[in-house]
């Protein structure tokens, strides 16, 4: 029976999601839980694979499991069996036709600076950039509006071979309180280090080191250019990923699964 | 003369704010890194002598330095200074009559648990206490309500001699949201403990453990009883400090220093 698992965590000290041999990474570190407690290998298919540094309070990833397994006790004991910097914060049972990759209709992430002399928050500062130069909020919000829309977001992404990097940016908005400057970033999905570009050459427009205009200008390129600095993953969390009704699951899998392979 | 500094800090890997030999703590690192800077000693009093591990957003400390040392600039170098775990966030002239400790009128205290079975959010979890099992937030605000005002302390403060426990409690709320559960708690003052005192004895309380009446009923006693466990020192953070206008500063510290002392 296919189960989704929500899973948050600290990315401060993991390698990112994604197994890499002789390195801690989130999906490593559950999947080892999982053996251990079911005594039987299982396989985590996510939303979002994160980069080294980046958290997640909202990241999703479903696995096959035994009907026999009550989901309930199973988060319990992973909450003992994880370490503190990842937890496993619910487990359902959901239609065989869920896949927490393909299924997914969009992703949500937030990115934090502090844009102090002091740099930041001690209690944050796993999670917030300090940016010693004043951000304006108004520049920020203007060079953020252009870059709206469908578009081909490869000047913002890493190439790989066969697969397209048009994305449609849904939401791209920056809030202040107080000194800390967020950025929303909600697309249908993120090509890889997507977010964190965008988020350096907004952050070259909102210091005024950089036109308002300039991010968006950058559409244009066909590779990404040298002059946008990738922002520190620290600043970077996915904050949740939105799902169609369960009677679309299938529907929506196929979709994407088309549109993401170039023809 | 004499400046008023703003101060944050995560408690996780302090041993407190008060200088011990051998001990890292907040006292000591800040007066050293003022010290590397001005080439002269700097001693510091604080408003809040927080405990080990416990946090701070809005401590605030006085000490006197030369007319000469330009506030801003200082700021900027202690935050290259300073270990990322304590950050002076403000440094301004203040009135010779503001004593950070003997002026304040009232703190203000944070206390953060969270009553999930998978335990507390890993991008919190040095600032928020897991708590597995389920609290009743009418239950933890009636049994709060009953403590509100001017009372002797004492069942909830380890003794000191010659020290008053006699404190008023002029705030002690709770709020939910999702399953993180904070406490608000301002008075006076506090004595050393209270805050983890008063919020073990409601969390008894809120979990239905001990009847709604029984925090306040503890207040007829002459010692801390065993009964109480003080709650863990991570779920607390020192969120302010408030003072009146400096007119009246010379007062408020006359009448402290009276009230404190037992007669």
């Amino acid at each position: 029976m296919r189960f989704r698992l929500d899973i948050a965590y600290d990315g401060t000290d993991f390698s990112g999601w994604a197994r890499q041999p002789g390195r801690r990474t989130v999906c490593a570190t559950i999947e080892e839980a999982l053996a251990l407690i079911l005594r039987r290998g299982a396989r985590l298919t996510v939303a979002g694979r994160t980069d080294a540094g980046v958290h997640a309070s909202g990241q999703v990833a479903h696995t096959d499991l035994p009907t026999s397994v009550d989901a309930d006790e199973l988060v319990n004991r992973l909450a003992r069996a994880l370490p503190e910097d990842v937890r496993v914060t619910s487990i359902r049972p959901v239609p065989g036709e869920f896949n927490a990759r393909f299924s997914a209709l969009r992703r949500h992430y937030r990115y934090r600076v502090c844009d102090t002399p002091w740099l930041a928050d001690p209690l944050l500062r796993n999670q917030v950039v300090p940016w010693p130069r004043p951000l304006d909020l108004a520049s920020l919000n203007a060079a953020a509006a252009l870059l709206l829309g469908e578009h081909d977001f490869v000047a913002f992404c890493r190439r790989r071979e066969g697969a397209t990097t048009i994305r449609e940016l849904q939401l791209l908005q920056w809030t202040r309180s107080g000194s800390l400057v967020e950025a929303h970033v909600s697309a249908d999905a993120f090509c890889h280090s997507m977010v964190r570009s965008l988020v350096g050459a907004l952050l070259a427009a909102g210091e005024g080191r950089k036109p308002v205009g300039w991010p968006a200008s950058l559409l244009k390129l066909t590779e990404r250019p040298s002059s946008i600095t990738v922002a520190p993953a620290r600043g970077l969390t996915l904050i949740g990923v939105d799902y169609p009704p369960d009677s679309e699951l299938a529907a929506r899998a196929a979709i994407t699964r088309n549109r993401r392979t170039v023809p």
